[in-house]
């Protein structure tokens, strides 16, 4: 990797892809540094001014699969044995993985922990001058009324009082930023999955997206719990009742950063229980393993059919 | 690891340590997904029933370190070379370590992914049977106005909107949560701080917690920043000037979550940059691995001392 390869004396263009911070042309370094990467330290246009797709998920693990199938996918495998390299190796708050012009990223848990990986891949692709690029969450969520291993793209989200909106204080003041899908990419994804794709169902629908696994979606199997059952039914009948077919922990904040950055996104995330019937996750490891590839499944074939190959 | 151990016809006790859930007695199995462990697969009571500290903190590799450390410091050291037993093997959303009587866990970034090991760990120790736990978050953050390398005892957390309480929809209701903290374990540790312990500056202070690294922390550095230098200077001057000295992302939830499930708690974080000054983390890896040791040490020394060692 070449040192202060784009840094010859100039400032950060922003000509090819703006981002809403005049700021950032001010700074004649940038160090993303919960990625361990650095303007000064890495020639980012070389490394990553391909990049066209970047997938996020959870789990380190379930990216690096992902890299792997996507490599095989492209037609250009990685070794028997060999795992993908590890770009934000020099830390283990998050993995990054690329294979040709797509990038696979963990996220963590929550909107916390992918607000920074956001603003930090954001800046890369910046730093990196690209262009057209689409973001897609690829990951897990609880379904309402649909079968488990159902996969539920995105076409509105809502925050926990059921509003369209993610709402944080800036400044000791509270900054709501609207949700706005991209709604032509959610179309196309979901013409792919019906004409071309896959044996596994996949629906549109509203996802619930909130900050909390178990009081913040309705358990009642968390440590903390002051509702009764009916009352849990009670609401989650009622968010049903507005179309909301799944829940999970991120594509609120996903879908407010990337309309406020002016970046196209998507959310396609497995169902792994269906909540009208229970809390917990009681599939075997196995069903859930392979419930979990059905997005990654998707999202592949989606990437190489748009790739033309 | 023994099989249905603790499910020999009975259903969970709650004369240990009672957790604000009643629906908990009713269950016959609990399977803490996230950290893939649960009540017919792991004889808790014999894992963690002697279980009297847990220290978390954001990145599995510093709590594999911290469990090393502690290891020695207990008098027994893992074999050369050997690295500390993950619990949460089965997964990589969360690791587990423990020696002794002391638990080590990873908690990702941010209050969503706090919260969901929160939940789970506040289980483990109910399923456990454990009594008199105490939890102490080991982290990093952003000072104000003290010198870099500086850790600071949280004495009381506030939110971004400068209120200590936590405020999360549940069934799309607003629940507010009092961040109270434990006042004599704030200032025992303190008093241990300053007579037994470091060579490195200690102070106790108010933490401002808040749910993004960039925005949320009046940085200019992020991907999105509609504010001024100015407006960001006079925010972080109201925030000294009512006695926040550092900014992390985590506290308040470990606090309000605490509070409401009775469980002793405190936050100890070594500032790794003084945001008065300025906005990146400049210092060298190897500096700030040395500060990110800091609260390690103090909190390691701590519980050796209260167990008498």
């Amino acid at each position: 990797m070449e040192t202060r390869a784009i840094q010859n004396g100039h400032k950060f263009s922003s000509d090819v892809m703006p981002l809403p911070n005049p700021h950032l042309v001010q700074m004649e370094t940038d160090i993303l540094y919960h990625i361990a990467i650095a303007t000064n330290t890495h020639d980012l246009p070389s490394l990553f001014g391909d990049v066209k797709f970047v997938c996020i998920g959870g789990q380190p693990s379930r990216m690096s699969r992902f890299a792997a199938m996507v490599s095989r996918e492209l037609g250009d495998p990685l070794p028997e044995g060999q795992t993908p390299q590890n770009y934000a190796a020099g830390t283990d708050r998050y993995a990054i993985y690329k294979t040709g012009p797509v990038l696979a990223v963990s996220h963590g848990i929550g909107f916390a922990s992918l607000s920074v990986i956001l603003h930090e891949i954001f800046k890369l692709l910046y730093h990196s001058r690209c262009k057209d690029v689409k973001i897609i969450r690829v990951g897990t969520s609880g379904g309402l009324g649909i079968k488990p291993g159902t996969v539920v793209i995105t076409k509105e989200c809502v925050n926990g009082m059921l509003n369209n909106y993610y709402e944080m204080p800036v400044l000791g003041k509270l900054v709501r930023r609207q949700a706005v899908p991209d709604v032509d990419f959610v179309n196309d994804l979901k013409r792919f999955a019906d004409k071309m794709c896959c044996s596994f169902p996949t629906v549109t629908g509203k996802t619930l997206s909130v900050e909390d696994f178990y009081e913040g979606q309705g358990r009642l199997d968390g440590a903390i719990c002051d509702y009764t059952q009916d009352e849990k039914t009670a609401f989650l009948k009622r968010l049903s009742g507005i179309g909301v077919v799944n829940i999970e922990m991120e594509s609120l904040l996903l879908t407010a950063l990337c309309h406020k950055a002016g970046i196209s996104c998507a959310t396609v995330c497995v169902t792994l229980v269906d909540r009208l019937e229970e809390d917990q996750l009681t599939n075997s490891r196995e069903t859930m393993v392979e419930w979990q590839s059905r997005p990654l499944t998707l999202v592949t074939g989606y990437i190489k059919h748009k790739l033309g190959l």
